[in-house]
Parts: C-alpha cells; sequence; structure tokens
C-alpha cells in the first residue's frame, strides 16, 4: 500500500486536536491526500458504539469496554484506513490499538495478551508512526477542566487510572521506538507543533 | 455455583420462543428462580448493540458483528448471568455462545479460534445445558414468513449461509454430545415440546 497510517495517542487534555489539525494541514501542503477519523467511531457504526462507550451513566464491564473499542476500530479500518492506505491516502487517527493497550489493558487491568489478540485479527494494521502526547495527569486534567461539558464515562475515572494509562502508554513506547514518538506535550503549544512537526520530516526521510 | 445456566440454540424459524416459555413454564412449577435472556441483549446496554447488530440497513464487517456480539454477550454475563446463577437460579438464554460460532464462524467464515479465544475470557461460562433446534431451512424459513415486520440485517443473508449456520450447529453438537441435546424442530410443536421436557429431565437427573 502506498499510503501511510499516522496515530496521534494521548491522556486527557494532551492537545491531539491541535496536533491533528497541524499535521493535517502540513501534508495536505504538500499536496497528498489526507483522510482525517478518530476512535472510537470514524464510521455510523463506531459513531453509535462511541455513544455507548462515552454515556457517564453507563456501567460497561471492562471486557464489553474492549470489544466495543475493537468492533468500532474493526469496521473504520475495512470501511474507511484500508480503502484510503490503498489508493495511496495519508490517514490520520485520533487514538488507534495503542488506546486500547493503555486504557483497557493498563487503565482496567485487562491482560494485554488478550489485546494483542485483538490487534492481530481485528484490528489488522499497525501505524506506520505514532505520535505519543506526553503530558503530567494533574496538568492535562486542569487542561480539560476549563471545557464546556459534561465529562464522559472514561473521563469521570480516578487520577490513578489515568497513571497506569499514562505508564502503559510510556512503555510501549519504549518498547517500539522505530514507530513511536514521544512529545513533551507539557511544552507550550507552539514548541510542541514544532516538535511533531520536526519528528514528522525526521519519519518521512527514513521512509524514503 | 448453585444456578444452571441453559441455552436455546437454533436457527430462524425453529421455534425457540416456544420452548422457552415451556421450559420457563416447568422451571418455575417446580419452585426454581428462573431469569429469562436473550443474545444479543439482555441488558441496557445489549439491547443497544442488538439495535446495531440487526439494522436492516446496516453494513458490519464480519469482525465488528462478533465482536459486538460478544461486547453484548460479556455484559450480559457479569450483570444478568452471574449474578443469578450465584444465587442459585436457573437462566434460560435464547441463544449463547455457540450461535457465534454458527453464525460468525460457519455464516461468515471468521476463524473458530478467534471465536474460542474471546469464549475463554468474555463469555467466560458455558452452559450446562444446550437444546438445539434442529430444522431444515428452508421448513424455517417458511415459517418465518408469515411473521410481521421488516426481516433484520442477519435474516436477510442467502440460504446457503443458514445451510452453514446449521452444519455448524450440528458440528458442535456433535463434538459435545454431553451438552448438547439436538431436538428435531421439524416435527409438530407439541412432540418438540415433548422431547424437550423429557431431555430435560433426563439431563436434570444426571446432575444429581
Amino acid at each position: 500500500m502506498n499510503g501511510r497510517l499516522i496515530s496521534i495517542e494521548g491522556g486527557e487534555g494532551a492537545g491531539k486536536s491541535s496536533v491533528m489539525a497541524a499535521l493535517r494541514s502540513v501534508l495536505e501542503r504538500r499536496g497528498l491526500d489526507v483522510v482525517v477519523t478518530r476512535e472510537p467511531g470514524g464510521t455510523d457504526t463506531g459513531e453509535a458504539i462511541r455513544a455507548l462507550l462515552l454515556d457517564p451513566s453507563g456501567t460497561l464491564c471492562a471486557e464489553a469496554e474492549l470489544l466495543l473499542m475493537f468492533a468500532s476500530r474493526a469496521q473504520l479500518v475495512r470501511e474507511v484506513i484500508l480503502p484510503a492506505l490503498v489508493r495511496g491516502a495519508w490517514v490520520l487517527t485520533d487514538r488507534f490499538t495503542d488506546a486500547s493497550f493503555a486504557y483497557q489493558g493498563g487503565g482496567r487491568g485487562i491482560d494485554s495478551a488478550c489485546i494483542a489478540e485483538l490487534e492481530r485479527w481485528a484490528a489488522a494494521i499497525k501505524p506506520d508512526l505514532t505520535f505519543l502526547l506526553d503530558v503530567d495527569v494533574r496538568q492535562g486534567h486542569a487542561r480539560i477542566a476549563g471545557r464546556d461539558g459534561e465529562r464522559d464515562r472514561i473521563e469521570n475515572e480516578r487520577e490513578d487510572f489515568f497513571e497506569r494509562v499514562r505508564a502503559t502508554y510510556l512503555q510501549r513506547a519504549a518498547s517500539e521506538p522505530r514507530r513511536f514518538r514521544v512529545i513533551d506535550a507539557g511544552a507550550p503549544q507552539d514548541v510542541v507543533l514544532r516538535n511533531v512537526l520536526d519528528q514528522l520530516t525526521q519519519a518521512i526521510s527514513g521512509w524514503k
């Protein structure tokens, strides 16, 4: 496949949206066909699953949460990501399988071997490049505290949950250093964006 | 656990509802605490998933279909079935994991090893007794043709799909003869119900 899949990962308040917008802009200026999507969601089915997953009044068990995440992902891969990659597009996704390892594995305690097995046949692909926007849990939460609207079911978790999520993300990044670029997302936004774009340029030059 | 889990399986038009009602009635007359449920569904989350799965306009990939089935099942087991079994209730369920082997495995062609792995950690339990209501595919479809309402997404499949579903159910029954009771559901209803209740009595006497 000629296209590339780039995922943007990180905890609450890490600034994924700004990074997604900056990446999209710089890739489109290079004349590339860019597809932007998100997880859970990105398809009609996926957005319906997202509503179930994030409903603040919901009471999902950890296993159902993981399976719903992968149901959304399986559909997104087959309906959106693979067709885009085949035609040569660059796909930017706000979260992908690493988020399941971090949230349902690290956060909820599901065995990572179960998640790896779902990754193999349900997700079926891995990103070419993953930006991990790493930020101190309290600093991230202070950022989202200013946002309007009710917190969703996962945002309502306790601080130790998010510490486990962060630690799992960092472990995964350390174990796959060629795929991951860890960005200090506690820095000022202009510094974060410059670092992301520098790392993108480095990664692309490595692919040629 | 003191309770028992009994699943009722079978293709379209096999007469599961009548068998469920007869089993419920006979167990309640014995003074047992009986819980009746269905798949996909049986919980608020499960019923929302059911709507996604059966939407006739939906375009789910096979993997997402399987994962949604198991998301519903994982929630049903933890929210309804396990608590009922722990308190000593008898749970009757209209379909359980065998249906995933039959429909998503046999019907859609997903590797049964993937389904067995989900059965291990997501379903986590097996029925004590499974009634397979076996009926010729055309005879079953002739029965549901008279029902009101639009056909759902799975009922709209082609005949060869249902032949594979039936064959997979029969293979599973043959491989687990102690758990399965295969009932000729093409027989008149009074004969079917008498056979089911005879087999129930036999199974219960074996458990004592």
